[in-house]
C-alpha cells in the first residue's frame, strides 16, 4: 500500500467517487492534465462522483465550519482524481500552488479560514512536501451550488 | 498554410482583430508571455480588437447559449493573440490549463456549460493535443461588461 | 545593494512588513513556493504585516484611484515576500504572469485600470524583464476587507 494511502487510512479519511458532472452536462476537459513533471488539476469541489456533498453560500446557508469541511472534502475529491490519473498518490512529489474560491454570502470575507480545510488535508498527508502557495478568493457563483472550488498544481515523479 | 489555420477554415471560423483595450485605457501587460517552452496567455474575452462582441451577465441579459457563444469567441480572440506572438498556431504543441470566469446573473451557476464553448473550440482544432485542465468560476464583474474571460497556459514548439 | 532595491529607493518606494494573517487566523501556506526555477507567489493584498492598508470595494468606499494605489501596495507586499524567500530581489530574473482580483462595488467593472497599479510597479522596477501575462477579475469578496488581491509567478536565478 502506498505511503499516502496508509496515512489517509490512519487519519480516517476515505476518497470519494471520481468526480463527474451531473447527468446531461458534458465536461470536455481533463480532471488532471500532466505536462512533463507537472500535473495541473482542474477545479474540484466537495463532490462524491456527480453528487455535491454540500451546497450553499458560506456565511449564509453554511457556517464557516461547514465551509472548512467542504474544503477538506474538495481536497479528497482532488486526491481521487490524482490517484485515477497517476495510479498511485505516492507519485505526487510535492505540492506547488492552489487557487481556492469560496461562494460567500453577502458580508462574509473569511475565505482563508475556509480554504484552510484544503491546505490542512494536504499538509496532514504530505508534510513538508505538501507546502504550497495559495490564494482564497470570494466567487460570485460556483457550479452545481457548491460552496468551494479549488484548482491546484503538483510536481510528480515519473 | 498551417494545419490549425486549415482546420479553422474548414469549420468556418475566423479569427477576430487582435485584442486591444478601449481607447484611453492603458493595458501594460503582454497578451501572451513566453517563458521557455510555455506560453502564458492573459485573460481574454469575446473581443474583436477593442470592441466587445457581447456584453451582459449570463442568466440575465444573456442566455446560456449566448454565454457559450461568448466563450467560443473568447477562444478565437486567444488564438489571434497566440498567432501574433508565435507567428504560427502550429507552434502550439499542446494545451495545459484554462481558467474561465463567467459573469453570472443572480442564481445562475451553470458556469461549466458556458466555458464549454472555449474548450470545444480548442478540442475541435487540436484534437487530443487540445486536452486541458480547467476551472469555471462565477465572477462578480469582468472588464468592459464582457460575460466571459479565460486565461490559459500552452506548451509550445521552438 | 541590489539593483532592484536601488530602483525602489530611487523612485521613493518602501517595502511594507512581511504579510501575516490577523491574530487568531492560521494561514497554513507559503507566501512564496519555489519549485525548480519558478517561484509561485500566494495571493497578496495591500497589507503592512497583518494590517490592511485599505479596505472597501472599488467604485464604492474606494475610488478607482484608491484601487490603483491598493494594487501598487499589493505589488510592494509581494516584493517583501519575495525578498524574504529569495534573500535578494535581484534573483527574480523575470515576471511570468499575474492574476489580479478586485472587490468591485455593484456596476464597477474597470478592473484592468485597478490592477495596472500592480503592473506599473513591476515594470518600473524590472523594465522589460517585468513583462507579464495578466488577468483582472472582479471578485465577490476578498479576505480582511481588502480591495485587491494578486497572485503571481516569476522566474528566478539560482
Amino acid at each position: 500500500m502506498s505511503v499516502i494511502e496508509e496515512r489517509l487510512e490512519a487519519i480516517g479519511l476515505q476518497l470519494p467517487g471520481l468526480f463527474s458532472g451531473p447527468q446531461g452536462l458534458d465536461l470536455p476537459f481533463d480532471l488532471v492534465r500532466v505536462v512533463g513533471d507537472t500535473a495541473y488539476i482542474s477545479g474540484h469541489g466537495p463532490m462524491d462522483g456527480s453528487t455535491p456533498l454540500m451546497v450553499g453560500a458560506v456565511g449564509g446557508e453554511l457556517t464557516l465550519e461547514q465551509g472548512y469541511e467542504a474544503a477538506r472534502a474538495t481536497a479528497l475529491s482532488i486526491l481521487a482524481s490524482l490517484r485515477a490519473e497517476l495510479g498511485d498518490l505516492d507519485r505526487v512529489a510535492g505540492w506547488t500552488k492552489a487557487l481556492g474560491f469560496v461562494r460567500c454570502a453577502p458580508g462574509f470575507d473569511r475565505t482563508p479560514a475556509v480554504i484552510n480545510g484544503f491546505s490542512d488535508v494536504i499538509l496532514e498527508l504530505w508534510g513538508d512536501a505538501g507546502r504550497h502557495a495559495r490564494s482564497a478568493i470570494g466567487a460570485a457563483q460556483l457550479p452545481f451550488g457548491i460552496p468551494v472550488e479549488v484548482e491546484a498544481v503538483v510536481l510528480i515523479r515519473p
